[in-house]
């Protein structure tokens, strides 16, 4: 039996893993996905616990995220946001559908009667059938905020604040000086994050956000580490093509970090695991495929393939792609 | 400018007061109406704090409520509770509207900030132009448990429940043997309610159930005594017509207090202040008019008329008849 983990960001991570599935039930049916999710996004709004990346994973695994849209739940209504608008409570700008609602209620009932995070999880992903056991990082609270530079209208000081706000108010608009985890030197990897990937027959880094959501699952202490040790291969997929992002302000990110968006610069952040690094292997889209020979030289594996990622088909075949070039032959069958 | 208070239970209070502030309107536009609401049928369900009375009394007076349905939100809808119960959170028997949610999360992300449900009450009401002073009759949980007595199949033994469990699950069909009002003891009365009734020109008891809404605010510690002491009249109108209830189970209650479901009896109950009680003054309707006199040669005056509420003017003819019967003389205008 295949065991197949993946670091993942929100929306990225879950095509992705979708595809990974569909490509897995004809290729390995037996194999096992454990999902890492970035939870650097979560926020307590309006007394309610949000996890981005965790649901826009359940649904779209579950098959109840809004495809068109690209997040949330399909056929979504926003009837108790304009309630909480009305009364001035929570962020107008970010909006709580009726349907994903249910979900930060149950979750924050949960945690408030003390689970952890990963039990809430595993309560909420048992209603969708995910075909993968999701986990959170880290059942800690680790929050992504964001050091943005003075614009001088605006703000005439550089100010920190939640990432979701930078990210959902700004758009990005204004630079991010920083990215800081809160609290993240004393948290720890939930149950089973540091297991799964020591465990692994292949661990995958998805095409997520290589600085708030790969890098912020990988800030939490000691994961990296089991990144680096791990007996599997480890193989990215790289979210950057062309120079641009595939979705999302990933490039509003990199520049902070001191990144430039490429990806053989994405790469070389992460890193051959020959050098100490996270990586073996880095899928590049074929407009890159100049990086190719580069990453080779400096120690990681590369091929060049069409990364755009419109269908579950393609998707299938590109997360196909990334297990052979981390030479994973499959077991099962 | 008179000023009038009110003890009041959810549904029945909330007409009620409707119907004064209708009379009002053109009777005594000036007078100021404070309503103090009974919070024992408040809950904590799937993280949220529900309080039925006074979102009761505030849709009604704000012009949100279902009237035909008698209670909640109007084009109210339940999308996020066949999430809750597709998660199993929550009571399934107990459903929270969409709309009405949006009022239990605002106030309860506002009391977990650490303000007092009097503040998040003027918080709510705010948005929607009462015309009255709403107040919880305390800041303090005092949840009504009640003690149902064994059934003999589901229930070999008495067991004790929240209220709204008896009330909206078994609708009250096993018996109930005692109230008890959690942690009440302890309580206190919320900002201004004391004053409320010590400054008031009237008080009036609302047609609520005697035992668990009236009952429930007069068991506050202080309550009871500002009612016995203030120096305005107090006038009730009776939730008891002919022997049975005008809206509700308050029989079912009463039985377990040991005190007759009749007009007469509930006003005994509450006794005339001449001797101590909680009454000057009580409204019963024609069908009771045998009352009246056993109530004035104990200390209550009294009239009969009809006690019916079908329509808001209707009320309104009524709340003037239990001002009149008050001695209240209007200074307003």
């Amino acid at each position: 039996m295949t065991k197949i983990t993946i670091l993942a960001g929100g929306v990225g991570g879950a095509r992705f893993t979708r595809g990974l599935l569909a490509h897995l039930r004809t290729a390995d049916p037996s194999a096992s996905v454990t999902v890492v999710a970035n939870t650097g996004d979560d926020l307590w709004l309006a007394g309610l616990r949000v996890c981005p990346d965790l649901d826009s994973i359940m649904y779209t695994l579950g098959g109840a995220n809004d495809d068109e849209r690209g997040w949330g739940r399909k056929g979504e209504s926003e009837r108790v946001s304009a309630e909480l608008t009305a009364y001035g409570v929570g962020w107008p700008w970010f909006t709580l559908g009726d349907l994903d609602l249910g979900t930060h209620i149950a979750r924050s009932a949960w945690l408030r009667e003390g689970l952890p995070l990963s039990e809430a999880t595993a309560r909420l992903s048992a209603r969708w059938n995910l075909g993968v056991t999701l986990l959170p990082a880290t059942d800690d609270e680790v929050e992504t905020i964001v050091t943005v530079a003075a614009d001088g209208e605006e703000a005439s000081v550089a100010e920190d604040m939640h990432f979701e706000e930078w990210w959902v108010r700004l758009h990005a608009s204004r630079p991010a000086l920083a990215f800081t985890q809160r609290n993240v030197a004393t948290s720890r990897p939930a149950p089973g994050v540091l297991e799964a990937i020591a465990d692994a027959d292949v661990v995958m880094l998805a095409p997520s956000n290589p600085v708030v959501s790969i890098g912020t699952v990988l800030g939490i202490p000691g994961i990296a580490d089991a990144v680096r040790s791990t007996p599997a291969p480890v193989v990215g997929v790289s979210p950057i093509i062309g120079g641009g992002v595939v979705r999302g302000m990933a490039d509003a990110c990199l520049s902070a970090i001191g990144v430039e968006t490429s990806a053989l610069a994405v790469a070389e952040h992460y890193g051959s695991r020959r050098d100490g690094g996270l990586i073996d292997a880095w899928l590049v889209d074929e407009v890159d495929a100049d990086a190719v020979a580069v990453l080779e030289a400096g120690g990681i594996r590369s091929i060049a393939r069409p990364l755009w990622f419109n269908s579950v088909e393609e998707t299938g075949a590109i997360a196909a792609a990334a297990l052979a070039l981390a030479d994973v032959r499959h077991s099962g069958g």
